[in-house]
């Protein structure tokens, strides 16, 4: 059984590679790579397995969970420019496989390793990922 | 290939253990404890998963497995108390995740075995389980 | 120009009048009127109209909107149970009319006299009003 | 990790087999074998796995699945009739079953053999497939 | 006070008139004009206005508006092809302006005059109308 | 009657004065102000009210209303920073108000003034605004 909490955070980035010209930039990443940025509202679905503990009828109390996801997430890459004020995009592209991807090790961290971890990160409500780690 | 079938109901329920005193319940499911109930538009989706039947192009007629989840579960559930209304309830917790499990329960006993069987809950749009039995 | 915020709460209520018999009840408001209750994600929309201030931009701050919101409305009516719960609907039948009703007084109360006040409440996906006051 | 593209398309169908007697197919499908169509907004969910590019931060260009989907699923089928206007459906019942069949085969074919390929199709908000292949 | 309603329906249509050549057809509404159809999942929304009744707390009881709803209209057109199926449409071009003004019509007819009514109605979620009479 | 069409474009912003100081700005506009921007999935609805052309069967073609849209502001914003790249938010600040009211200009100048047009913005699913000139 898994559970899921869903959050959103308001960000800016562009596509970009400091070690390519604007120009290669722009032909490989298109208008995602303007170089003063765009944003998107993502969401953010984080799934946990494990058995559910029969004293509380819980896999983890949501309560904890939320205090997991958005300090050392959501609220930490809300209303933020990826590029710019996020160190972990630090010469790492802030495509939405890479957000996923370091959105996954930031909580992987502060989660109990009895755990199992899937995050699902929607850019668009058209495009998004899934990642189990 | 799996199908899915997506059905609703409106429930109250509290988190609570008999066994623990209100104080007790208070501390460790907040707000979830209030001893005058509160409620959700629950959403249950379901899954079925097996081949495509050659002859109808169906995995399963959704006519009949939306006849097994009313009857069985959504039905049984809108418009109660989990707690003190569905006998399932008594002496469990009613979790999103123990809800999940007793839905899994009373849907796989009206269901052919040659079927898998996933069982998706939504307690709000923020929070919801996903279990496979 | 119209501003609007959207919050949640989840309540258990039923539909009932103290003064009519549980037959008529249950008569009149089906299984609505379940005695041990149900319940609903109820989704609130706020809409306050005025000119732009030209200084800020802002119709409303709705920063300040969110706390009135929250304040007398959402967190008020949060995991409580409205018949029991919430001394509005003391004699009131709490009607997904009569809620949007007491939201807008409680709101217009604390909100300057210069903005019109809208609110719109969801009590399901499927059936929702619209009140001006 | 997976990634996804959302798009959608609108068409007519029955669900009809044309070795059967028109009473049978009413008896079988019901009101969803009525001889004039009827029809539904389909919406499309292709997920791609495979490892990130290094270089672009990215399992797969987007742009380039989106070009795929449009050209031999989403903008094939768009506005067109399944049973008379798609070769695909000669002989075979349009059931989301089978259109998400047909689908995964169309896009199966134009995409490279190192990804593996999801698709979701939903025929209504509450009925809906996933196919792995 | 305005209480809504929401419901679907799924049929088929194409944009047409019999008294223009298929050219001219295809011309001004192009693949909308499909000779042999596509269709939609359309959601029609019911408003209806007017003061609470003290007795109930309702403005009208959304069980009977609902049924008012499905009898002359949701399932009316359910799973049928607008052109061929529903007479309202022979000479009248099923564009979604013309299947609210039906819609608007056809509810009216049965509803008590003391009621406003407002018809909103998606043919998808990117192109909708809304009527007042 | 009006009807609508909806699209949505990705941008990046910040809520600023110019003329303030950085601290003015952040004790006004909060988290909203930070200085290397932030961004959002604007949806946005335009909604054109006028009466049904008997010959058609439309408001307006909503592919001529389409194409003004994209044009004048959807793809006009779309991937763009507006406090940077678009001029009309030069010493104008890129309130969800402001760019609802710009929207409105920039379609009003190419559309017929037959019709009446109301602008809704979403900049979250939390908030948006409503706009009718």
């Amino acid at each position: 059984m898994r559970v899921f909490r869903r959050t959103t955070f308001n960000a800016a980035h562009r596509l970009y590679r400091s070690d390519w010209s604007d120009e290669k930039n722009a032909d490989v990443f298109g208008k995602c790579s303007n170089p003063n940025f765009h944003g998107h509202n993502y969401v953010l679905e984080v799934g946990i397995s494990g058995p559910i503990n029969p004293e509380t009828g819980y896999i983890i109390d949501l309560k904890e969970l939320k205090t997991i996801i958005n300090e050392h997430v959501a609220d930490y890459f809300d209303h933020r420019n990826l590029n710019l004020d996020i160190p972990e995009f630090e010469g790492l592209n802030p495509t939405v496989e890479n957000i996923a991807k370091v959105s996954h090790e930031l909580i992987r961290k502060h989660l109990s390793p009895q755990y199992d971890l899937l995050v699902r990160l929607y850019e668009t409500p058209n495009n998004w990922v899934e990642y189990t780690g």
